[in-house]
């Protein structure tokens, strides 16, 4: 007879992991089966001796991020703060202007007023969106019809408004206003802290990066569940017909479990052949989710050359032609490695995937010179890069968006379990979705939702609020420019 | 040493089975791996002595559909024209009005106008998008950042005409106006041959069934197949990285060929692990082509008592409440098995996805005796139904839309073979896709794109046009009742 696991998870990104390591710490038998011959799914750090180590996928954590800056701490993984000493720089309609503070200025007292008001509308309307159901929101049915294109063309007067706000949605969730819904975006945006906090670095989401590198959470839980984690181990076939869970993998062995956690992306549980057939509104949500679009590319020079410039290396370039929509200065904190990380978004990440990669770093370099007016950029010492695209088993980047219609038709059964399955990854979380801190947040509740049905807790301690962290606290960051102060 | 294929066809659906039955009468060696334990895919005729038989999925033909028409007469499957005898019934803001013709009446002349503007317009529009490139009309990029939901504010000035904007978008691609892109709706019309032809019964897509279901059609090619096709085999696992083609099944069975035809929904290809993975750009197209929704729903009663009254038993029902939007009379021939057919669709399939048989049943009787006004309907005497959104292998009905932003992004790789795996399914035909029509054009195409490849046809004889069937030809139609011309 083979073992039978108290819990199979499916899946060993940071989500995965998050709910196996505190399923094991409760002394329940547990097994991870990840598909990829590695650990921490859309986080991956690169080693090598030109980067030393490089986050080629999710990397950035900041204040709020609680689950993420305690799992850190509790793993001895250090953080340090991106560097942003120096003006940012905007380029728009083919010119470069220097800023200081989160957002591009304005100098036009009209733009200003637009910038301001397509802020404050996003955070008002957020504000009226339930967290833990955005589909019960007021006026859920009517905001999820109408996607961020509509809503920038309703709320924005000004093209440079509408041009900024276009970069803000491919910014924060690699996809086209056209494609996302006004319902899903305004929810996502609100459980980040709002449009501030989410788009910062300065006390805001991408404020620190980790010392070695964000890969080494999961591969830091994978040395402390020991065997309990399978590599290369895709999941096939899922079957609750029977007493127990059956799960298969493509190289064809068998396990079993009284429950299971799938801590995948929803779109990924379509690689699964259920048995019996998943319930109608699940199986047509599942493919109704699309993960996002971005090649992150990171240039490597000899010397951080922006910097004696008086510039940070935080660009925000609005221009059809760019590869590059947003850069940040991605030099090791002791200003070793000089680099600059670039994010290829939503359509330029179709566009670019075509050309190889000697040609996206030479357009990239050739862009940066034109931003920052220096032929230095074009001098690269070394180039990394990763399209996520073409990841078949993370699908896309950063995180799966809801096209319109379909948080309110379908929305309503992202975490509601299957039978003994149930649902973690960074789609179903509360807070932070689409981000680490969501992973972990989703990953404990689930693995707490088992527990509870095996009689281990109680329901009212399923959904655990989390205490703040002094690693990066807001309380540290008081000093820091705050919301709507558009430099 | 296994047997090398010449071909191995995914997916036993009509397309599928087209592909198989040109290879295999080209000699080639060809076998069909089917993941259901039947064969038809969307097209399924289920047989009982209440309803004798019934198509609950794909089931009409009409004028254009020549491919379809010449595959059943060379099958030997007799074609009937649907009961239309009688007044239409459109049941709007709480009343019925009768009618003839094909699409509602509109008594006030400003409505009329705007009835008329928006089939003219969609025609219009539709007539500029090419046929085999949707992606590369003049408007392309405008049209798909566009809903329909956004074209119909735009065009539509009545209550009344968006009203019937919104039910003619739901029926004929079980969607919601705001779920799907614009160039890719008004594409869809085109290709079936404009706004008349795509909803009409009379001289349009729904005017005949066939004579014992449509099921045979796949059932009959199966037979001429013999052993070549192979139900209940789900493929999980594509390896193109050898000399030859490596194609496994759920029940672990290793079959090898020279080629590969996928002739299953493009998010159904999601469900293979590839190896090498798939392209950037069609990776994530896989992802973002989600299946309609709808319930089919067959009511049978001691007899066809709308007939006695005047009426066709075709009905169209704007109203929120309804479960059934649209219905058509589905009498077998001789007049037995009287019947109503009606779909459940889009949103309101998810909604009354979670009642039971008994209790949809009970609904649908409850609006067709309003609608007739008529306790006669509250009594049937038997009911099918099928719930095609619980499918795992076919995802939804009737076919893949394009939400907002895809196809201009991600649609020109449609079609774009991945070294030795070629694309068929209604979803990449250029005629009449999403229809049972589209299905054979595709598979057939893809067999000759092969046979291509092989040195055996040239490149030119891959794309072949239909001369015009005998059984259902415009010719015939002729007398009846043309476009824009609303009763």
């Amino acid at each position: 007879m083979r073992d039978t696991y108290d819990v199979i998870v499916i899946g060993g990104g940071i989500s995965g992991l998050s709910a196996a390591k505190l399923l094991t710490e409760a002394g329940l038998h547990v097994i991870v089966l990840e598909a990829q011959n590695r650990v921490g799914g859309r986080t991956h750090t690169i080693r090598n001796k030109e980067v030393q180590y490089v986050d080629v996928g999710g990397a950035y954590v900041g204040p709020t991020q609680n689950r993420l800056l305690r799992m850190a701490k509790e793993l001895g993984i250090a953080t340090y703060k991106v560097y942003l000493n120096g003006h940012l720089l905007q380029h728009t309609k083919g010119k470069s202007y220097k800023f200081l503070g989160a957002f591009p200025p304005a100098y036009n007292p009209l733009v200003f007023l637009d910038y301001n008001n397509f802020m404050r509308t996003m955070d008002q309307w957020g504000s009226e969106i339930p967290a833990d159901a955005p589909w019960k929101a007021p006026h859920a049915k009517d905001w999820d019809k109408m996607s961020m294109k509509e809503f920038i063309h309703k709320v924005c007067w000004t093209s440079a408004a509408r041009r900024f706000a276009e970069l803000f949605v491919n910014l924060v969730v690699t996809a086209e206003t056209q494609q996302v819904s006004t319902l899903w975006f305004l929810w996502y945006v609100r459980i980040c802290g709002g449009t501030t906090r989410i788009f910062s670095t300065d006390n805001g989401g991408q404020e620190r990066k980790f010392v070695g590198g964000s890969g080494q959470i999961s591969e830091k839980i994978m040395a402390h569940l020991q065997d309990r984690v399978k590599l290369e181990r895709p999941v096939i076939r899922l079957d609750q017909s029977g007493e127990v869970v059956i799960v298969e993998t493509l190289n064809r062995e068998v396990y079993q479990s009284k429950f299971v956690i799938s801590a995948i992306p929803p779109i990924l549980t379509t690689k699964i052949h259920f048995n019996p057939e998943l319930p109608s509104v699940r199986n047509q949500l599942i493919h109704r989710l699309p993960m996002g679009s971005v090649i992150k590319c990171m240039v490597y020079y000899k010397e951080a050359f922006w910097r004696k410039m008086g510039l940070c290396g935080c660009m925000m370039i609005e221009d059809e032609d760019t590869p590059i929509g947003f850069t940040l200065d991605d030099t090791k904190p002791d200003g070793s490695a000089p680099a600059l990380i670039g994010f290829i978004l939503s359509r330029k990440a179709s566009l670019f995937a075509s050309l190889t990669k000697e040609e996206r770093k030479r357009k990239i370099c050739e862009y940066y010179a034109k931003v920052m007016g220096t032929e230095e950029a074009l001098h690269p010492v070394h180039y990394e890069e990763k399209d996520w695209c073409k990841e078949q088993y993370s699908g896309g980047c950063y995180t799966a968006y809801f096209p319109p219609g379909i948080m309110s038709q379908f929305g309503s059964v992202i975490r509601k379990p299957v039978g003994r399955l149930y649902f973690a990854g960074t789609e179903t979380a509360t807070v932070w979705s689409g981000y680490m801190e969501g992973a972990i947040e989703a990953g404990e509740r689930a693995a707490r939702e088992i527990m509870c049905r095996m009689g281990l807790i109680g329901e009212d301690q399923i959904w655990v609020s989390e205490p703040e962290s002094t690693v990066s606290s807001t309380r540290e960051n008081k000093q820091t420019k705050h919301l709507y102060d558009f430099g």
